[in-house]
């Protein structure tokens, strides 16, 4: 902010009117002639005035601004949600105030701080864990939120794919592929969703009538938030050194597979011809990998824009019963899991 | 914001004492005890008072806030840069509001008086077109501001990498491994950087005596941001149905690499053996695709991170003369280019 702003009195004292007559300019008063009201906003423009929001915020009680906290800025996951968030908050005249928690909860306690601190009308989180914890508790007192992703526990607003369904529908098409030891490479182990896609794959071994296989279920741990590829790597490697055999993955998402086709690729396996591998989400990428990558599809960008929509209904109606919107997914069969 | 927020007032009310006095505790004012301040401390958290940003914005003439416009939500080269500008910014205490112009050059300006009307400290633009233009004179002239990239005239900080040494570096190893006529895949026709990227392409030509190849300039035309792999492919597939013949391509980034590796398989042509191909900004993303894309590396995080110390270095400084900052490069040699 420059120290010698052009001001409303500057442009009173220019035009010898008063700072009430320029105000009213501004807000198209019908006390105001076409011809005032003109020439006080050419001298407003000419002068170099702008107005200035923090004064209007104080008088509104609204701020139009949503405080969108994010789990990475470099996974494309997030970046193709925060698109649909950013576009569609855009399109209703809200501008972000963005935050990145890294998947670091004092990160995102700090920023939930500060985005009520700036009085955000709104907040949308993709949190970093499923835990209902003090942030949680924090971040619902004082404003309209909604959740990426499902949790359990607390009344919020939710937008997440249907999850069950999902990695059901992932493991079937292994199973139907030939592979009869599918390695289930999940997320964190706390990761939202994660539950839930496990329910999913237990569901499509049970039915194909394919003994449980526990051993088989991996969780990411050496977590790398800005390279999760390096998650899945390590994992599927420290499985192969194991010597824990297996002929099918189910990824918890696309990146994370991408790791895991490195490390197959790495110890010299054929895809899908020793591993078959399938992932979630149908990120961009997915296609142009080696080999192209099957993966449980839907729109990120769909996504971002449901749950701004939500958070934006919410503004309107804050006694509206907590909404749970499911999205569906289509599997997407590429070279990596097709043996036909 | 809720309309029974927790002020002050309420505080003093409660504890019996002045607004004063608990304005004094918030600022650690001396007049204050300890146990008098910790009581009043204790009991705004307590009773959930969150403190108003707006109204000290007024008072204090500066917001902590940072407008950042990027150009795509979803291009990993975008997410890397406002990862370093993100975290750079946060680090040193400031907030992000963010907008993304999708290349749009009205977006680009209405982003520019929305930061100028909440009164951002400063602002980060990667802009949309090199020309100077009203966007830029309006921008630059209320509040201080770094560009991402190079572009003439206009007295900006700026932050870019050394493009033609860049350029030079890709196209005399595409020269060293064989290729005779290189197509120069350039961006849209207007991008900042992309006159010295082509000036160092005709620079290793020249240097290696090849005739110059201006008919093998091509530019990417039908524009669409969010999938500017399609832009790539476009181009690639109308040259060579143009029978217009190369041996290797030179891409402006790694994007549109992509989508010419895509036309080029289409095709049915080999990769490097028929085409080789080689990329700039060695994205997360090149290593893995098939084969592995040679690139012009550097790292975006730390370019975003440069931009924003330049910005916080501006802010202290306002007198201080237009900085240039040129990152080295280094060419990450791979499969894609390599027929050695």
């Amino acid at each position: 902010m420059e120290k010698n702003e052009v001001t409303m009195k500057d442009i009173a004292k220019h035009l010898n009117v008063s700072i009430t007559t320029v105000s009213k300019a501004f807000k198209n008063h019908p006390d105001l002639n076409k011809k005032t009201r003109d020439l006080i906003l050419k001298t407003a423009s000419d002068m170099g005035y702008v107005k200035n929001y923090s004064a209007s915020i104080l008088r509104k009680k609204r701020t139009d601004i949503i405080g969108v906290l994010m789990a990475s800025a470099t996974n494309p996951f997030y970046n193709a949600l925060f698109n649909g968030i950013e576009s569609t908050a855009m399109e209703n005249g809200y501008h972000i105030i963005y935050a990145n928690s890294k998947r670091d909860k004092r990160i995102q306690e700090d920023s939930i701080r500060m985005f009520l601190e700036r009085r955000v009308d709104g907040i949308i989180i993709a949190p970093v864990d499923p835990e209902r914890d003090e942030g949680d508790r924090f971040s619902f007192r004082d404003a309209k939120g909604v959740l990426a992703f499902h949790r359990d526990g607390g009344q919020y607003d939710m937008v997440y794919t249907d999850e069950i369904k999902g990695g059901f529908k992932a493991t079937r098409h292994l199973i139907e592929n030939g592979c009869r030891r599918i390695m289930m490479l999940n997320n964190y182990i706390l990761h939202p969703g994660s539950q839930d896609r496990i329910r999913g794959y237990r569901k499509a071994l049970d039915t194909a009538g394919l003994d449980k296989q526990e051993e088989l279920i991996v969780h990411c741990s050496k977590l790398d938030p800005d390279h999760r590829l390096n998650e899945g790597y390590s994992v599927v490697k420290e499985t192969l050194e194991k010597e824990i055999s297996f002929d099918g993955i189910f990824c918890f998402n696309d990146i994370i597979a991408y790791g895991a086709v490195k490390a197959l690729k790495e110890m010299g396996l054929t895809i899908p011809g020793d591993v078959a591998v399938v992932g979630y989400d149908d990120l961009d990428y997915s296609p142009i990998i080696s080999p192209p990558l099957s993966s449980v599809s839907y729109s990120q960008f769909e996504m971002g824009s449901r749950i701004t929509k939500l958070l934006l209904k919410r503004l309107q109606e804050s006694s509206m019963k907590p909404a749970r919107i499911v999205l569906e997914t289509k599997l997407e069969i590429r070279e990596s899991s097709c043996r036909c």
